[in-house]
């Protein structure tokens, strides 16, 4: 299987750079990890992927896709099915190019995400929780539009991966960098970039423990299918997904490790963000932060860049959260 | 008198590169305003100073005015008299020279603001609530330590106004930038910057209704004095100080206009920024956002850039804004 490489995800930085904001790493000089890394700790950054303009990473894939589209493709317009964040991405990137997007959403879709869908210029496509993937290709056959998936496609991959482009970039002397799992597409393009540019460097992902599905499949050298009632456990509601065969492929030759994270750790990581980051993150943009501040032992010491993947988080749940008295971090 | 120039403040951009978070500017695709502005509104983009390490922009002037010290004045190391943000950044900006600082800091402090400065290696110093000058210039006098101010300092506002140079670099066709006013230091050094390099646009001051010393003082042409109790009322807690001769001066040279804003709609913009912008912000770096919100009537047309200058807010304060049912901007 052909992979992506560091010059499609150059490619797609040139792409993308006029529509994603460039994010900086922030340090975190109020950041303590579980065991007492203190002598040879060097330090985390986040990287607040939260900040794009619908709140996170998936923009970067969404617009290059699109970018890619050659004129006749973009006349007949795209086609995306989401319930989450890759919804409101391929609105945007679709607005952005001036092209039309149908976005297949579940009715049973909060309200507020239908109309930020919305909000972009997308026609968003209302259908039972079942319909989703048909009524999508429906419109593909019937318009000849393109569907564009949310992570099993090499553009997408790439697009993903030009986080990683900016991390090394920011700090050359980077030495690990954790990022979240779900289907796969971020891991993938940021572990193409960052050990493209620095083989020494390490590019973990981490897993909600009661989604940890592609850790499973690492380890059995294949992949391993958990069932939808499983991975629907964890509140990281973005990080249900399973690989596709190309992201895999990518995870088994450019990824370190994969460590799990608990429900209650995810919980903590979102308050420590907002508290000492000054940052909202989702449960599944906080997952990589939870790896370092509760399994430090379970991680190679440097240099360590979290990326904070998404922030469209409920309020009152932040709320809650927030409420909560706070840990040994304060 | 003389006032800071645009070759002042591009030298402090060049001394504190190295130790501060070079921010974005954040689109806002979310945003409405009071009236209909959609027929010749540019947009709103936020500069996110929340996001440096100490949770406020203050860090800038602080680096600049230790950089620019002198071996033996080094050498006797620095002193700052806050319980607030300027606290943290001088301990910062010491602990990055690799100089002694003492901070004068109330007893009624609270615990967690003590701890972060002291987590930056600083001398806390706790005193009555009247005392802090008098300690600080003890200190001053005892060990021929520097008094770094909050504001009134030259190199306190050219550091500030490193700000200004960023926005215009990553905006060039900006036309108003929403600026809070306490002190008047962050105001000054950014209306320095931004019409230097932009002669049409302009900087608008934001101040809250509770504490509009620095409005009402424009009007009059020169400096009012509200009382303490008056200024105190307001929740914005960071913006109840006075300008000084020297930041007035600046002021009237170089700010367009002050507005005002209610609690209620800094209550508001904190919210938003949340929910909106994924941005953790104190009520004193939600005016900004609140005046383009609220206040929309009273404000040039055009591409605004509102700075939200920090994001040290109680956690139990942001989770009972959060849980106030939102209006119409969800």
């Amino acid at each position: 299987m052909e992979l992506v490489t560091l010059d499609d995800v150059r490619a797609a930085g040139a792409r993308i750079a006029s529509v994603v904001v460039r994010t900086p790493l922030l340090p975190c000089p109020w950041v303590k990890t579980g065991r007492d890394r203190s002598a040879d700790d060097r330090g985390l950054w986040l990287k607040p992927e939260n900040l794009q303009p619908i709140g996170a990473f998936k923009i970067r894939g969404a617009h290059n896709a699109i970018a890619r589209l050659d004129e006749q493709a973009r006349a007949r317009g795209v086609v995306a099915y989401s319930s989450g964040n890759h919804a409101q991405a391929v609105a945007h990137a679709a607005a952005a190019a001036g092209i039309t997007a149908h976005i297949v959403m579940p009715a049973s879709t909060p309200r507020v995400k239908v109309e930020n869908t919305r909000s972009h210029g997308a026609e968003v496509v209302l259908v039972g929780d079942d319909e989703r993937e048909a009524v999508a290709y429906e419109i593909v056959s019937e318009r000849g539009a393109v569907l564009v998936p949310p992570f099993d496609h090499p553009d997408v991959i790439a697009g993903q991966g030009t986080i990683g482009l900016e991390i090394v970039e920011d700090l050359p002397e980077v030495d690990v960098v954790l990022v979240p799992v779900s289907g796969g597409g971020l891991a993938s393009g940021v572990a193409t970039a960052v050990t493209a540019l620095r083989p020494n460097a390490k590019v973990i992902g981490v897993e909600p423990e009661l989604a940890s599905d592609a850790k499973e499949s690492l380890r059995a050298g294949k992949r391993v299918d958990w069932p939808v009632a499983d991975r629907f456990r964890t509140i990281a509601d973005g990080l249900r997904s399973q690989p596709s065969e190309l992201t895999f492929a990518h995870l088994r030759r450019r990824l370190h490790d994969i460590v799990t994270v608990t429900e209650d750790e995810i919980r903590s990581a979102v308050a420590t963000l907002a508290r000492k980051a000054r940052l909202v993150a989702e449960p599944s943009g906080a997952v990589a932060t939870a790896a370092y501040l509760f399994h430090g032992d379970e991680l190679p010491v440097g240099r360590t860049v979290a990326v904070v993947s998404g922030g469209n988080i409920d309020p009152a749940l932040l709320a809650d959260v927030l409420a909560t008295p706070a840990g040994e971090e304060d």
